[in-house]
Parts: structure tokens; C-alpha cells; sequence
């Protein structure tokens, strides 16, 4: 039974050359979801791989898809009585806009009081650096692993992980595990959590088109229907006054929340609630009357509108009936819901408002499966130790409301067990000003590090 | 009784250094609406009156507004038994986006197959410029004008005039006159219109604030109200199925239309109608089942919405609730409607929707009364009988479903009678590919020569 420390205690001695890599990685806007970066997603990859070569991983390859690559690499000495463990975290990161939003580049790691502003410092940048180096902490000190480890680092999972499918039924043999740790999530000192379930989603785009070309309001306003108009009915049409969702049928496929379930959400929300809902900086919430906030925010299924374009927006007035108007739509689905069929029950619902004036395109963009991970278990309690060791508490098991959408693919794809391990501790995901704070950097490296021991002897 | 033909001869001997001239014009992006173009606005409003000094004019000024500058000068020498004319024109210009739908840029005027593609080339430089063609062409052979001219060019028309009513009612005594002409509109040799009323506008912008940053919609989708969400619900709640406005209220003051005004938008309709319809583009109109087509365009209200932003529109997903998001709107108002009235029926009906969720925020951009102009009597006799002699024909008398918002001001301001006088062949404008037909520059041109004749045979 090795101990976790001596591979700590150097965790910690090189924390300022550590943090000058997190830095170098941070400065590469592997943004996926937009063409324009496709070759900074690229030289991010690599970037990674060349890390993983240089700690000591072995078979290390950019295997490309048919979207970014995936950067894959195994160490498998640690002999056929101990677990295997994937690893997984994406190395790409969502957009940056607003731009003028951010204090300090965004691609430009700044430390300030305390925080490290950077677009990717928690999400998941930190998934796939706090890995590669609480591994190569273990070589240094150890000169091998204390477990099997391949690890798996996605290149497009703000863009819905559209290729994953496909790449991961074709390479079954190469990553087949005894054990999934999805590094995806956020690390809560104050109030550690371990997310064992999180919602399907469905990406949409839809396209209006009235006239051929602009027209002049003030000649065609009431003869032409206005694409406009027609994004507003149907945009206005998908929620009830509570915000519960009024396509016919959305929630036919959604089960009852039993009891259990319940009382483990109630338990969870408890203790992070207040924190969740200051952290929105919403003044009030919404839906009260649907269900509690906790079952609300990972039990239901939700539509919510991304962004709507059309027409003039820029200062003062231009009088005009667009052609084309557009929006984007994101689902996010449970338990029983089929993402293909929440698909095209939103597609028909959608071009159910077409006409003879109005032209209406729906674009699926990704699908991705609702999953459930492990609530106990020898591999739960692996992490449970690791947390209690480093920050002196056990964590909740929580159910999330956002995707990852490769969980769900993982367990229809493998079968394995999984389980979810956040590594990022800060705010703004998704925002401006994203930031990791400073000091847990070591924190949770600290706890990966032992999560790597523990799973020796819990699973070993 | 001067004749016109040698002042016309003249314009048509001198076609090729007109046009020149023309282009020169066209390249000053004068685009009012944009805070961006303000120096090129004042630009285009020194190179008008350093025209109007050049060809004869005195007084001639760039007065200043709180917004963009009014070009005035006259020549009053004509002597007391001839009338005195206001000439109306504006040469600011509408916004040019979409820019990657425009063949040839919207700044470098070219001809292609007999059109002369810019923006502004029809709306409303046509105006401006004609008129100090005509004008220099009977100064260059008379030495004299046959009427008292003066002329008034305005910069912020595609802006909704904002300053304009302060600025006429500080100026009443400079620009009183016997008539205005309102010289922004279409001048079609095949079917011939006087423009005998406009409608007017309200135009707006509405603000929605939801949370105080964006949120992950993942994680407070279905709890934060969606700023995107409002906005479909307002802007679907706009319109009923048939495309009527659906603010209760908003037809109160719009008077009956009477049964030969019906008449003669019809007997105009049967004239125009087709190449109206077939002009916009669109497959099919809207609207039918409440009033016919001309009775909508011209005699009913409309409420358009013209643009609509809020959240991420490039490429792929970005999983957001935005903070903010917004609209914006302008009403054509008729006969009885009042513009201050329209505007807090429209502000209190969207504040309606706000909530402790969502706050709403609604700006009053521009009023604009509606007009009602000569629909006889000798001035209008004088711009006939300038159609018949130059392309044969006398013109339709028109109602117009735009908004020459100086139209209703100068009839709230100076109490002079007005009639419309368009003199832009073209098509396109406010759209991408706006063009002007080069062989109607001579003919509007000789036809606003007529004009200046006419009026001092048949009101001198």
C-alpha cells in the first residue's frame, strides 16, 4: 500500500513551474465550437500529447475524428491485479463573446486576487492539466502508477461532442476500462460534490425565410409577413407563463421522481443551494409552482433559447422586414427521454408554424444521451477518501443539470462504470471573466493524486 | 411665359458630367443612423452647399441641429408676383448591412447593364441632386429661376428626423414659403405617382435584463427567467393569426376609411398593384382577411418588428441564457392616430410583461405625425402637366404606406400646403443593391425643370 504523500509533497515543490504550464495551455483559445479555431484546436492537441509523452505515458496519439481530435495515451504496467481507469476531460473550450466583457484577455491567463482569469481555467482545462500533472507527480516520485490509466481528452465538448459516438464504438478495444472518471466538473473546497447523473441534451438551429430580400417596413409592413414575427410566435409559444415547456408531448417520456430520489436531492440542495442560486446573480427565480428548485434544475427536462438574430441591431432605427431571422435552441433531457425523439418532436413542432409566407429550416446540431453514474461503491468511495484526506470532507452525490453529453455515449457505448470527479474551482463557466482560484490548483491535484492510490486499494 | 426646353437641352448636353458629379455624391457614406459615419454625414453636408453656392444660390448654410446639419440656401430674386417654393430632399442615407449582399460596394457607384448601383442612389440623393441639376441647368441659360427657390435639404431623415420639429420651429420665418415639395420618393415613367399622404412612425427599442451575467443554461435553464424567452413572448404577442396588431387600444383613433378614398386607392391600386406585389419579392402577402391590399399599406397601422438581438448567433452551440436582449420596433400611424399617444399605449403594453425576473426597458426613438397633402389645385396641375411633357403621361395620385415624418412636421409647424414630387428610378432601397436607372437621370431631372416652370405659369 503506497502512499499518496511523497508524490504530493512534490506536487507542491513545483507548484510555480506547474502553474507557468497551466498558463501556456490556458493561452491556446481552442475554442470548437467556431471553424475560425480549428487550427488552435489542433495545436492544442498536440500540445497535450507532448505532455503526455514527455510524464512518462506510452501509445500517445492525436486520433482524429470527424470533428477535433482526441488525445489518447495509456500506461498499463501496473499488472493485470489492478483496475484500469479511464480518464476523461476536454481540452477545447466554449466562445469568448461579449468580448469587450472580459477585464483581461481571455486568452491572456491573468492572476488577480487570488484568481486565475483565463477562457478554459475551469472548464475543463483543469480536468486535463490537473491529471497530466498529479500523474506526473506519481512517475517522479514512484516511476510508475499506482493503477492502470488510459487517458481520453475530447477536443469538441462544447460543441456537443458531435463525432464521439461514432470515434468511441470504433476504438471499443483501445479504451475498454474497468472504471470512467469523467473530469468535467467543478472542485468545491467549502462544499465538495460528486455528480452521479446529468441530463441529455439537443442542440437546434432554426432558420426563417419570408421575402427574397430586405424590404422597407413602411411599404410591405402588414402585406409580408415578417420573419421576425413568426421567430416571436413560435419563441413565445414554448414555455407557459410558469415556464413549463408547451410542446405537446415533451414530457411524455420523463418518469416520476420517486422518493429516494427526492430525499437525495433535498439532502444535496440543503447544502449548496443558497450558494447555487447567489451564484446566478439572478434577482429571483423562475417556476416555483413546476416542482422544487433542486428537481428543476436535474430532474426536468428543459428548452431554452440561446440566441436569436434578425434584422437591425445596431444604434438608431433602420426600417426594415429582414428575409431571414433565425434562433438556437439547447434541450436538456432526463432519464427515459430519447434525444432523437425529443429531436423531431421539436422539429415538427417547429415547422408546424411554416406557411406559405414563411419558410421554416430545422437543423439538428448534436444529440446527446442523459447518463447515471455510481452512487456508492468501491470507486465512489475511492474519491470519497481522496477528498476527505485533502480537505477534510466527504462529498455530496449530486445530480446535475447540465450534459456531458460523452457520459451517456460511454455507457451506451461500453458499459462501464463511471463516475464524475471535478477539477475546476472557480466561476463564470460559460462567461466572461472565467477564473480558477489560485490555491486550490494544488488542492485538487492533490486529490487526484489520491484518488490514483486509493483506487489501488479500494479496486486493486 | 419662359420656355423650359433650353434649360432641358442644356441638362441633356451636359448627361456626362452631371453623372459624374452624381458619383462623386454617392461616395460620401452618409449614413445617418450610424454614430460611426457622423464626420462623413457633415462631409456630404459641405460638399451640398458648396454645390448650391456654385450653381447661384445665396444665403446658402449648413445649420447646424442637435443631430445632423440641415443644408439651406435661396434665391428669392424671382420677384413678389411669383411664388415662393420649398424644396424637401434628404442626403443622409440608410445603413448598408447585410455588406456581403451587395455585388459591388455600397460606396463605389457603378453602372452595370443601365443602373447605377449605391446606396442612397435612389433614397434620397436623387433629391438632393437632381434638383441642383435642374437648377443650374436654368440658371447656366435664364441667369434667373422663374419662382422663388428655396432649398432645404435635410441630414437625419433615415434616422426618423429627431431634430427636425425643434429646428422648423426655430427657423419658421427662414423657410416659410407659398408651397413645399417634398422631393423624396419614386419617379417611374411607367406608371407615374404623386405621393398625396404618408404615414406616420413611432420607432422604438425595448431592453430586457435578466440575470446581471450570463448564465449556463445547463445549470439554470427552467430557474432564471430567459431574457430570449420574454422576448418571444412579447413580440409573438404582437400580431393575432391574420398579422393585426394585438395592443388592445391600437386601432382606437384610426378613423373609418370613407368610401372614395377607397375609390381612389383602388383606381391607383389597379394601376400599380401588380409591380408592387411583384417588386417585393415575396411569394405570397399576409394579412388578407382584414382590408385589402391597398387599404393595408397605405390606411392602416402596422407594427414591425425590425430587428431582434440577444445571446450567441455564430456558428455551432454556445449553451447560454444571456443577460440581456432586446428589439427593436417602428409603428406606421394614420389620419387621427397620434404619435405620443401610440408610443405610451406601446411603452405600457411591453412593461406589462416585465416581472421580478425580468426587467424591461422601452426607448422612444422618433415621432412622426402622418400627412395629408394637395390632392388638387394649381400646384399639383404644375407637376402633372411636368409629367405629361416629359414622359407622356399624368401621374396616379398616391397614399403612401411609408413615413416622411417632415411631412406631417412641417404641416404642424408651417401651415403650408405640400405635395410630393419623387424623382428616384430605382429599386432596392433600404435593401442590399440599391440602383437608380441611369437613362431616368435626364428624365427626372427634365421633369423637375418642368416643374420650377409650371409653377411660375400656373401659381405666379
Amino acid at each position: 500500500m503506497a502512499s499518496a504523500q511523497p508524490a504530493i509533497d512534490h506536487a507542491h515543490a513545483n507548484h510555480d513551474s506547474y502553474m507557468e504550464g497551466y498558463k501556456e495551455l490556458l493561452r491556446i483559445p481552442s475554442i470548437s465550437t467556431d471553424p475560425a479555431f480549428k487550427a488552435e484546436v489542433e495545436r492544442c492537441a498536440e500540445w497535450v500529447k507532448t505532455e503526455m509523452e514527455r510524464i512518462g505515458f506510452n501509445n500517445c496519439q492525436v486520433l482524429p475524428t470527424a470533428g477535433h481530435p482526441v488525445v489518447y495515451g495509456d500506461w498499463l504496467e501496473a499488472g493485470a491485479d489492478k483496475p484500469t481507469v479511464l480518464i476523461y476531460a476536454h481540452y477545447d473550450v466554449q466562445p469568448v463573446d461579449p468580448l469587450n466583457l472580459w477585464v483581461t484577455p481571455p486568452f491572456e491567463p491573468t492572476l488577480r486576487d487570488g484568481k486565475l482569469y483565463a477562457r478554459g481555467a475551469v472548464d475543463d482545462k483543469s480536468g486535463v492539466f490537473l491529471n497530466l500533472k498529479a500523474l506526473e507527480s506519481i512517475f517522479a516520485v514512484d516511476g510508475k502508477l499506482p493503477v492502470n490509466v488510459k487517458l481520453f481528452f475530447e477536443g469538441e465538448e462544447e460543441s456537443g461532442s458531435p463525432n464521439m459516438a461514432p470515434f468511441v464504438a470504433a476504438n471499443k478495444e483501445l479504451i475498454q476500462a474497468d472504471l470512467l472518471i469523467l473530469c468535467d466538473g467543478g472542485f468545491d473546497k467549502v462544499m465538495p460534490t460528486i455528480g452521479y447523473g446529468g441530463r441529455g441534451i439537443v442542440a437546434t438551429e432554426v432558420h426563417i425565410t419570408g421575402p427574397d430580400h430586405d424590404l422597407h417596413s413602411g411599404m410591405y409592413g402588414g402585406v409580408v409577413q415578417n420573419p421576425l414575427h413568426v421567430v416571436g410566435k413560435i419563441v413565445g409559444s414554448f414555455h407557459d407563463d410558469e415556464g413549463q415547456v408547451a410542446i405537446p408531448g415533451y414530457y411524455d417520456a420523463v418518469l416520476p421522481i420517486d422518493d429516494s430520489e427526492l430525499t437525495s436531492l433535498q439532502k444535496t440542495w440543503d447544502v449548496i443551494g443558497e450558494k447555487y442560486q447567489a451564484d446566478s446573480g439572478a434577482k429571483h427565480f423562475w417556476g416555483e409552482s413546476i416542482a422544487s428548485f433542486p428537481v428543476r434544475v436535474t430532474s426536468l427536462p428543459t428548452l431554452e433559447v440561446n440566441g436569436i438574430w434578425g434584422g437591425y441591431s445596431g444604434p438608431g432605427t433602420k426600417t426594415v422586414i429582414p428575409s431571414k431571422a433565425g434562433f438556437k435552441v439547447t434541450m436538456r433531457l432526463v432519464n427515459n427521454q430519447n434525444p432523437a425523439e425529443i429531436a423531431e418532436l421539436f422539429k415538427n413542432y417547429v415547422l408546424s408554424f411554416a406557411s406559405d409566407t414563411a419558410e421554416i429550416e430545422v437543423k439538428i446540431l448534436t444529440y446527446g444521451w442523459p447518463f447515471r453514474g455510481l452512487l456508492d461503491g468501491a470507486a465512489v468511495e475511492a474519491l470519497q477518501q481522496a477528498l476527505e484526506s485533502t480537505i477534510g470532507k466527504r462529498a455530496l452525490m449530486e445530480r446535475s443539470g447540465g450534459s456531458i453529453p460523452i457520459g451517456g455515449m460511454f455507457q451506451r457505448e461500453l458499459g462501464i462504470p463511471l463516475t464524475n470527479f471535478g477539477l475546476g474551482s472557480g466561476d463564470n463557466i460559460h462567461s466572461p471573466n472565467e477564473y480558477m482560484n489560485a490555491e486550490d490548483f494544488d488542492k485538487a491535484m492533490e486529490a487526484m493524486i489520491r484518488v490514483y492510490y486509493n483506487l489501488s486499494d479500494l479496486m486493486g
